[in-house]
């Protein structure tokens, strides 16, 4: 169903309502620090731990989650001070960028905090410092302005409204360029305006992104195609969820025969472990059509066989939660019975219009059912 | 300075007269199987061996090229009989792809064989033979609409015109999109009609790309800005070569301060040894601005130390002729001494801005007296 279009000043609004909530947020945190100090008290901060004993899978979620065990970031704890006075420099830091309007990325940080004579021993030890905070926030970096370095792409008919400076209120419709547009900061903090589409495609592969493109997609089935240039980065999977909340739109994934593919669907999905600390990153109703590994068998694809450690990566996946019955359970049996493994392009072997013409057709059909 | 904007007639005639090109290329291969046969002898092809004995320096092209050995496949040799087949069928495989404007990768070329009952073994085979192919045409395969599977991306004012089926004469100036526009099939096939830049500046990494976006890299150095997303994917090594050479601008590079930054930058200039077959690949008016070993040191930038490995890279590049003289040998030597590398985020220790204010306005200053 087609969206009803979104007014300028609404658009401008809702970015401004989401911007003024964050920084908000971070201003209580300094706030916080603030009063605890003039009450005599040393400032600390409390969040989820993110330790494997608190990951718990909620199976109403559909996703990990952390339970009730919390850590505390005390000033007034000598083996805290490092961590705690990490943590509000990096609050600082991102209400800067908040403020600014400018983004990074993590090895950005890493340095950054150089110029305050801030000290990381490296960048694992700054990027668990962000994960914090996300915790402490219940927000995703992304919403900090902070970007990991891989891009993932888009095409089809939605319009959008930038809310980044320089380009605040302009719209742009995405069916223009057929090789795809780079899902980045401006394009995650857009707002959507208007579409006709009645459904989001997610493909693993940039080949089939543009063989879809070619093949008109997004016209046969009225779709807004994603590149997840294979495991999505997460502004991928925050974006995949907004079209889907945001859009009312339906989202299908399409991914390798191997359970590589099949866990790509799944964390898009439900989500991954060390995201658990957040809820904005799922889309518990989307769909992974394929390729199955019965896929594999009933389309008699070209295959590889199984290596020894994709066959670990299937038998520990059997046990995860997030896999438990229906088609995910199956198809990691099918996996481990065929021990062999196949790609999209191998669909190539029937031609290569069959994938569009035929195969996803026929997964659309079984969708519905699904 | 700025290019004169063609017409959308010249664009299509231009567009037109390359494909007519190709497939004329195209149809004289299969012409002259025919030929051979009704003159009573074996068809078969000659062109230039790729073995590494044959691969020579060429100092005045600056880049590496194939010498005089020749090889050939003929069918009247029964160790031939079988890349002789696969490099015929290639070629009307490809002759299909062109003449039905559709891209394909090099994945989908190993199984699309299977639609054919083409053998090859593995991949590695069919990749073999679609360079076989580029050496008889002296033709890159993307030309042959056979693209890899990355893609880098794109952003400024220019002005292109599509020139693929269901585009055809549609036109798009690629800086509505501040992430960046994927460079594909599209645009690698599109005429530029139009553009305003002055220079193109190549980064090596997303985050530095969206933040030169950010900080008005594009219009303050009228510049057409892309991502190389690493080591760049061979059309868009064809892309800076177009830009270069159609719009006449002056290319600029900047990569990480070590040894594979260097290295990158050097074969967007003269390119591969294993593309020594083909001549549309290099750009070799582009400068290499940074970052310098030099620029290491002379900025404190934060480091790394260098890994045996990439020592080891370090002194085999040394001995490289593309290295000989110049800023080459000078930053390789320097690297070997500091034994320390660096990345191009690292000047976020200085403040986020500080690469576009400082080093990039440096770098082009000193840009004119390389």
């Amino acid at each position: 169903m087609p969206t009803s279009s979104k007014s300028k000043k609404e658009a401008k609004r809702l970015a401004a309502e989401r911007r003024a909530e964050l920084l908000a947020q971070l201003k209580d945190l300094g706030d916080k620090a603030y009063t605890d100090l003039n009450a005599g008290q040393f400032p600390q901060f409390t969040f989820p731990s993110r330790s494997v004993s608190n990951i718990v899978y909620d199976s109403k979620l559909k996703q990990y989650i952390l339970g009730k065990t919390n850590v505390k970031r005390s000033s007034g704890n000598i083996k805290h001070i490092r961590p705690f006075t990490q943590l509000l420099w990096l609050a600082f830091f991102a209400d800067k960028l908040v403020h600014q309007g400018k983004t990074s990325t993590l090895r950005d940080v890493y340095y950054s905090s150089q110029a305050y004579n801030m000290e990381f021993v490296d960048q694992a030890e700054s990027d668990e410092i962000i994960t914090d905070l996300e915790a402490v926030l219940s927000r995703a970096r992304e919403q900090l302005k902070i970007y990991p370095e891989e891009r993932s792409a888009i095409f089809g008919d939605l319009t959008i409204e930038y809310t980044v400076p320089g380009y605040e209120g302009n719209r742009l419709n995405l069916s223009s360029h057929p090789d795809g547009y780079l899902i980045g900061p401006s394009l995650s903090t857009a707002e959507f305006v208007d579409t006709s589409a009645e459904m989001i495609i997610a493909v693993e592969k940039g080949g089939i992104f543009t063989r879809f493109v070619e093949e008109k997609v997004h016209k046969r089935y009225k779709a807004i195609l994603i590149d997840t240039a294979g495991q999505p980065p997460r502004s991928t999977r925050y974006m995949l969820r907004r079209l889907n909340k945001e859009l009312n739109l339906p989202v299908y994934i399409m991914s390798d025969g191997d359970v590589y593919g099949e866990h790509i669907a799944m964390v898009i999905i439900s989500g991954s472990a060390n995201a658990a600390h957040l809820r904005d990153l799922t889309v518990p109703t989307a769909k992974w059509v394929g390729v199955w590994a019965s896929d594999v068998v009933r389309y008699k694809l070209p295959t590889d066989p199984m290596t020894e450690a994709d066959i670990k990566r299937a038998q520990e996946l059997k046990k995860d939660p997030r896999y438990t019955g229906g088609v995910w359970q199956r198809e990691l049996d099918i996996f481990l019975k065929i021990k062999r493994k196949s790609e999209l392009e191998a669909f190539s072997k029937y031609g290569l219009t069959f994938i569009v013409d035929n195969y996803l057709k026929e997964k659309m059909q079984e969708a519905k059912s699904l």
